[in-house]
């Protein structure tokens, strides 16, 4: 049974995870730490963790669960600081939108019958915004929480209790799971969503560039363009450790679009546009 | 006073007037016609027409104010025959997403003391499907609707009372109006409305190829995901004459997105990625 989980960044997603937990009847102990300490007292105002601790490593050793919610490269400084003081009781999961990088450390610092259990985690959940004041306790309801567990990780029958009971949670929590291997899911996240993040951002950007100067005709868009566009108001910190973990995929990805906006260009007047409407039309029928 | 309206073509916009005009009040009748029955039967059964003409033509001359709500082509075609048959009691006016065609079309063929007036109209409203049964009372509501008028078009006095009152009309059921030149009206949607239709399109087709086989990956992406390619379900049928009419401006918005996407690509791991996350941002911030 989980009865201390410590949650290290309290943004809208380790801020959420506790909002879940709660509503979920989690009844134990949840300390929460970040870097801002404006972003643990929102969490703890919220109710999303119960106290803010001052030390992260001190609040991790003193939990069974450790939530990793912070940027990707922040994770892995983590991981590197954690795995020799934790032990074979404990687990430690992550919320990184890149699993190659994480999966790998994971293996190498964690997951022998002495140490403690890492079970690589990516809740496809989130905001444009971030923030503990954006924290929803139904984020996660109906989203696929991917994991890149690796079976012929030798854990102790401990942690791997812990791995087990943490499922369970995310179970709880309103997600269905889906495990992939880590290089898989890199591949799968750039196409479904790195790809359509960075659109988002060249679009907005370009956009900024053409019309930004008249505000009004921004309202000419309506509907579509605000969606087109939503996630342009994704912040950088947020999305440069995936660019950075993630950069073959996504080029791939970045690569394979305007090629395809180029075909589409060279037929706007052919019935190759309709081919490419009608793909498009497939897509969405299901 | 305008008391007799014909709406030819009683798609997702023709309907959407009748059932918008009916709840803003107006008292008249409505004539509808279709080119297919069961889509005038819908917009009668739903209440946005009163009664289904069987010639347009003749519905058009029988009315005061005719509303052409068909593709750009088949606008233009309606255009040429109606301009000889009605006169300067009349009034037309359309809801073609390109102006320029259109709007040359109306000072060759309209708007002279003895003919009838038409007013080159676009609502920036819509939905990423068509069809009667779509039709919504209140989808021009905080909606910007367009105009391309020219003010140096000599209109009779009875005509030019009419275009008055469809512009009332149109400010009664929800819409803001904006008057553009038809050249910049066409470049402007061509960045707010038609660049972001074309790259769902693309978007959508791409990742029908790429994880279209495998159903449960859609789910994924997730509520980004949905958005960014929901207009991806956009019928060719719909885009085909807008591609056909506005190809210069649309080419022209589609490779300055592949340059950004290929400056954002070449990008991925330097700073220059900040740069445009934080222009992105910009453009959200109003």
């Amino acid at each position: 049974m989980i009865e201390r989980i410590a949650i290290l960044g309290t943004g809208l997603l380790g801020t959420s995870v506790g909002l879940a937990l709660r509503a979920a009847g989690f009844q134990g102990s949840i300390v929460g730490w970040n870097r801002g300490a404006e972003g643990a007292q929102a969490a703890l105002s919220m109710g999303a963790i119960d106290s803010v601790g001052t030390d992260p490593l001190r609040v991790a050793c003193r939990s069974q669960v450790v939530l990793l919610a912070v940027p990707i490269f922040a994770t892995l400084d983590y991981m590197e600081r954690l795995a020799p003081l934790l032990g074979s009781e404990h687990m430690v999961t992550d919320v990184g939108s890149t699993k190659a990088k994480i999966t790998e450390a994971a293996g190498r610092l964690f997951n022998t019958p002495e140490r403690a259990a890492f079970l690589p985690g990516h809740p496809m959940a989130g905001k444009e915004r971030g923030g503990a004041a954006l924290g929803d306790a139904n984020l996660f309801r109906g989203a696929v929480w991917l994991f890149t567990d690796d079976p012929s990780w030798q854990r102790s029958p401990h942690s791997a209790e812990r791995v087990k009971g943490w499922r369970e949670w995310v179970a709880a929590m309103g997600s269905k799971t889906l495990d992939l291997e880590p290089a898989r899911h890199d591949e799968l996240v750039a196409w479904v969503s790195h790809l359509p993040q960075f659109v988002a951002t060249a679009l907005s950007a370009l956009l900024e560039e053409e019309v930004g100067a008249a505000p009004e005709l921004k309202d000419v868009g309506g509907r579509a363009l605000r969606e087109m566009t939503r996630l342009g108001a994704s912040p950088y910190s947020m999305w440069r450790d995936i660019a950075y973990t993630n950069t073959e995929a996504v080029e791939a990805t970045l690569v394979a679009l305007e090629q395809r906006l180029a075909h589409l260009r060279e037929n706007l007047r052919t019935l190759a546009l309709r081919d490419e409407f009608e793909q498009a039309n497939r897509f969405r029928r299901e």
